[in-house]
């Protein structure tokens, strides 16, 4: 069962919503297999397509004879990258820290060369998906194999395959902002480099230094829905795409820029998203499938399987890591050293950066120095993945901190708690953090009887870890609301809804308006139908559209103010709302509930209708914390979990059960990362393990129960105090296990997944 | 060539967009065939209903036998009246003037009784049509046949068969308002009657009487597009109905009220419309698919036949009408009085109010006497055609009006025009007519061409006719606007685009905005997505739905100004905007298009995004008159249409040629309601040409060019000045005609259609 320590202070205001549990809209839908996604859209005249895609992970592409496909029956339109017009109106820019639309067009459709096993090269659209399966084997392309380059240590050598000809590394020292051309040439594209102090003055001043190498493999989020998109191209270049992404607004621009026509021509009808932890934060297919829509004049459908998606969508990235602190006897970190290189895959853009500016984030350190490496190489051009690039560098910071505990002799999280952070402290950002319970997690940890229970048995360890996120938020979001004559509202958003937003969001208009979650149908709509909101990502939906919808709600209760001043003959500004009454303050026996008031709302004028829109950010900072019991079997390698058990500080909760769900799937998807997942590659640079039999993510079958404990500590920038729970609770499994695995057998791991082999071999150099 | 008469005075102000003709937005996919309608809907899983309907015009059902229909493999729900919650929950209620939900309920399936040939007795949903229809046959229902009663005079007989056994006659002096129940049983529902001056002592003063018996027959809307309706009913309760309807939330409101769901559970999806007239603004099959998908939890769709559309939707009522009007030497009209008896089918609700009230809006009378009758009887319940209720009640009152003319020697547009009302004389509301341009259209028609045209040759006749219709409005709607980065805006109704709203309604952001017509992309959204739009009749839309989208553009400048405040470092307040810029009234050089300031907003703040409502109503009154000159063939009676020109006071023109487009289409339904349309029933009460083949509607093989002159005198009560344009068209036409025949025969058509048979009738009645 979970657990839930409610650390509200007294003059903490309660609320009459929030914190409860009510029955999700999306919910019944969901479960009974009546909610539709990408692949359930149909329409009259629906093509299917299909790609052909690269057996090699580097060749360069002489020739494409489409010819026999385009004469197959049934087959009405055969593309390659030359159809997608960014591609001969812009040039290569491998320049930017994230994905271009160029670039991305080049990953949709290879052009000139593929960089992948995997990469599209062509599409066809057929009648049938048999047909265009057919039509894309008579497709033949004429390659010149290139040598690959696997892993990011390869890639960093001099006499590596180089994948882009004109990439020179360029030189950041802030987040994601473009950076200085050092003319360096080779496979790095990106150097970004925190500085904070004197990181060798520092470390003169440690009494004890741990230095650790560490390494991860490349995994993928394992959402179970493939991508599925469909789009229809009228011949007035308005292009509507179905699609379940995390990024509406987001698809429309990238998918515009692709296919060369306005934005505001694409509109985007958001199905439900069936996982997406970051990777469905872009597309792959959407500007194929639009302009094979374009040459056949036919709607065209296209599903990935299992083994594209694998193989061709974004994975997180595979990482070499090397960390050093240094610490006074006293437990005082001196210093901090990170040198971080990612896997960018295909094309630059690793989360590099997301893994470097907050890794030291839950420490007061003076002097810090982190470098991190975007590093492109043969393997598929990864994409966000929950706290994206954070796991990696958690893990090598909380393995190096249980280290160092160890060899300072301390608990490992009276070290954590003698040099955490807190209100006021300078954060990553440059900015001092506001209030956060970067303390209380790690007292509710300290307290907890999960950490202070004996562990008895041989084989057996306790890890614990914790991990720091700095969410911004603030990328727009916008929302509706529509008061309905029994007192009911609709609430409309174009937040794609990846674990329950529809009912978080609910419950703030409920709370906001003194109604029942029950009496909001919420609904996430196209991008024509509501203002601007930008992605489901960054752990922001629930406080930014939050806030958007509590800014709509506020107006629907200035306008219904204004009809209860109406009925009752005296001025808005005498009427009142308190606790979900319209009160008369010139007569306090007039009063009226939002219910009964929005009955009588055609009478006084008409409809109340309102919208918002909200950018202020401050999703703010987090903490969450571990604790983990495993066992080791000393003959087979494998880790099996006992107990687990997770905290967070998320602010208030919003809908309790959803917020133990991301803290449960975030241990969860962790402890697989830990000790299971890896992209395994043959030396032909062939993914040998591209199904869900073969890529091996934990199921109910391999865990105990994930004990959940909420902290609250009220986020100052949200009017209900509310924090993001989404990536959090990702961040510190990676290292929680392998320190319970060093507890257990008593040797440090350094390079994921701790699978069963991984750690027999451990426990050989041991013995 | 239509041709355009500018009566704008020089200080009315001048658009940059209203008046135009950019290309309608929903155009393209229209003419494609790319655009979806009721019957496109498609989804996994998708059932076909289908209806079993009475051969009777008038039944008991003793029993219904479904046993061997559910046995038929395929077969996944068989459902009868009983099905329907309303029928066992509410009882019977004939006293409205328009339909209750119950009574629909019942026309939707019949409850113990069948009134008229084709009425729903039971409803399959079955995995293909073919096994739908084979189903249907196999239902066994055991009838105890009555005498059926197929017309209104029949009907009112002391011994007519009576339909509703507690059917008693309701009075009313108000339009729609629930009356006085006279105790008084039979098939009359209701009466109205308008009482003003004394129309004896009227009559008394008159030196001219002229007074005429007329009939018409039941016609039909003739829309493209038979009724096609899909639902989904989720296990939560929660119902979606995709539809093409004209009336959304109208639809929403009763199909949860049959249904027994509350109105927010239903949610319901307007697609495209190909035609309404009217006629779509009711459902008949949505409760039926909707328990369909309760019984199978499968969606379930039902698309209607042409012969279910003649014989089981809604045409407009057949007439039996009275009309005497008096006149002094001078012209000067001393009294009217007309008796009006219209069917209203099966169930009360015949547009009898419509025709009543606004009968004799034209002209300024002292004494007037209407008497309207509502009147039951064996044929569909009717429906609202353009204007319901109007063109019959016209084409009584012009043609004798006409008659008048003719026996005081006068012109018969001078006869209207010296008893024309105008501003500030009482309008049919009891109110005073706001400004309208009844004189002006009048002395355009007198001064045209074509009046003064020769009309030579044997046999030709011209006709003149002008109607009246007083358009009320303000039944509510709603309109979000959603600024795009690139200075687009997407504009967001749930207003059904019968007739090009979604670009008049675009025009009107535009020129509100100072962008162009194609920089907004307008679109038509489910009830869950929008506040509440009451459906699109009474030529409404361009007015209502216009002044709600007025005011979201205003509101958006409202927010855009406090951006630029922002920029230029002032107080929103002095920020102007004029002709689409926003100026700085502390520096007139700081100047910045919408365009240019919708690029800014991200870094502003955010998304501008916008939503209102208006109920404030104010169509108007509004006059179109017609000239038209015919040729009759003296040997087969065939009316010949040589010429037509129509006039119309339209406010301010949105878009020009949809504008003409209403204006002909108007014309062009009249003339086929005049010349050919009718119901045929054979002596068992059966519709003897259900078809479009045998129910002649005119083509444009069968019309000259029909010329529109518009007339702009502007609304008071829109920004704009517009008034609705939908409905008035269609209101002389059927006088107009009848003159012109006259005119040509020398012998008053007083039963309509003027088909050859009736003409030559006539010829030999004269000869």
């Amino acid at each position: 069962m979970a657990t839930t320590a409610d650390t509200r202070s007294d003059n903490k205001p309660r609320f009459k919503v929030l914190g409860s549990s009510p029955i999700r809209q999306d919910g019944l839908d969901k479960v009974t297999g009546r909610a539709k996604f990408g692949a359930d859209v149909q329409m009259a005249g629906l093509l299917h397509g299909k790609m052909l895609r690269s057996p090699h992970p580097h060749a360069l592409i002489r020739s494409i004879d489409t010819s026999a496909a385009e004469a197959l029956p049934g087959v009405k339109a055969v593309v390659t990258a030359k159809d997608l017009p960014i591609i001969e109106r812009e040039a290569p820019d491998l320049s930017q820290a994230r994905s271009t639309a160029r670039s991305m067009a080049e990953n949709d459709l290879a052009h000139k060369k593929v960089l992948y096993k995997g990469h599209a090269v062509a599409a066809v659209a057929a009648t049938s998906p048999h047909i265009a399966e057919a039509a894309v084997e008579l497709i033949k392309v004429d390659y010149e194999v290139l040598p690959a380059v696997l892993n990011v240590l390869d890639a960093m050598k001099d006499d590596a395959p180089v994948l882009h000809e004109n990439l020179t590394t360029m030189f950041r020292t802030e987040n994601f902002a473009r950076g200085d051309d050092t003319g360096v040439k080779g496979n790095i594209a990106g150097h970004v480099q925190i500085v904070q102090g004197d990181v060798e003055l520092g470390f003169r001043q440690a009494d004890v230094i741990v230095e650790r190498e560490l390494t991860t493999t490349m995994v993928h989020q394992g959402y179970i829905e493939p991508f599925a998109s469909t789009a229809y191209w009228s011949n007035d270049d308005h292009v509507t795409i179905w699609t379940s992404t995390q990024n509406a607004f987001g698809m429309r621009a990238s998918t515009a820029a692709i296919i060369g026509v306005p934005e505001s021509m694409v509109k985007v009808v958001l199905m439900e998203v069936g996982g997406g932890f970051g990777g469905k934060g872009t597309g792959y297919i959407e500007p194929v499938v639009a302009v094979l829509s374009k040459k056949s004049g036919r709607p065209v459908k296209m599903v990935m399987t299992r083994q594209e998606v694998f193989e061709s969508t974004g994975p997180t990235s595979g990482t070499f890591m090397r960390c050093k602190i240094g610490a006074k006897k006293n437990g005082d970190i001196t210093a901090a050293q990170l040198y971080l290189a990612y896997e960018a895959g295909a094309y630059p853009g690793s989360p590099v950066g997301g893994g470097a500016f907050p890794a030291l984030g839950a420490y007061k350190i003076d002097n810090i120095l982190v470098d991190g490496y975007d590093v492109v190489c043969n393997r598929p051009k990864t994409q966000s993945y929950r706290a994206p690039g954070q796991p990696q560098s958690a893990y090598a910071v909380e393995t190096v901190m249980d280290e160092l505990a160890e060899k300072l002799g301390m608990d490992p999280l009276e070290l954590r708690l003698k040099n955490a952070v807190q209100e006021g402290d300078r954060a990553p950002s440059g900015l001092p953090h506001s209030r956060f319970g970067c303390r209380e997690v790690q007292e509710a940890m300290k307290a907890h009887a999960h950490y202070n229970a004996p562990l008895e048995g041989p084989n057996r360890g306790r890890g614990v870890a914790i991990g720091y996120r700095m969410h911004a938020g603030g990328n727009g979001s916008s929302a509706s609301i529509h008061v309905n004559d029994n007192g009911t509202i609709n609430l409309i958003t174009g937040s794609a809804d990846l674990s329950g937003s529809r009912v978080s969001l609910a419950m703030q208009a409920a709370e906001a308006l003194g109604i029942m979650p029950e009496d909001v149908s919420p609904s996430v709509v196209d991008t024509d139908s509501i203002g601007f909101t930008a992605g489901s990502f960054g752990s922001r939906i629930t406080f930014d559209t939050g806030r958007a919808t509590i800014a709509a709600a506020d107006e629907v209760v200035r306008q219904m103010k204004e009809r209860a001043a109406l009925l009752w003959e005296v001025q808005p500004e005498d009427v009142l709302f308190e606790e979900g009454e319209f009160i008369c303050s010139k007569n306090t026996a007039d009063r009226m509930t939002f219910k009964e008031l929005a009955g009588k709302l055609m009478a006084t004028g008409g409809a109340v209708t309102c919208s918002a829109s909200d950018r202020q950010g401050g999703v703010g900072p987090q903490i969450a914390g571990n604790i983990v019991d495993v066992e080791v079997d000393p003959e087979t390698g494998k880790v099996d979990v006992l107990r687990y058990t997770t905290f967070m500080d998320v602010g208030q909760v919003a809908h309790r059960s959803n917020v133990e769900g991301q803290m449960q799937g975030g241990a969860l998807q962790g402890i697989g990362w830990a000790l299971n997942e890896e992209y395994f590659y043959d030396d032909q640079g062939v993914m040998a393990n591209s199904s869900f039999l073969d890529y091996r993510m934990p199921t109910t079958m391999d865990l105990p129960m994930i004990d959940t404990v909420i902290i609250e500590v009220p986020n100052p920038r949200h009017p209900f105090g509310l924090r993001g729970v989404g990536e959090t609770p990702i961040v510190p499994p990676l290292a929680a296990l392998a320190n319970a695995v060093h507890d257990a057998i008593g040797v440090r791991m350094t390079d994921l997944p701790m699978s069963p082999g991984a750690v027999r071999r451990a426990i050989e150099t041991r013995d």
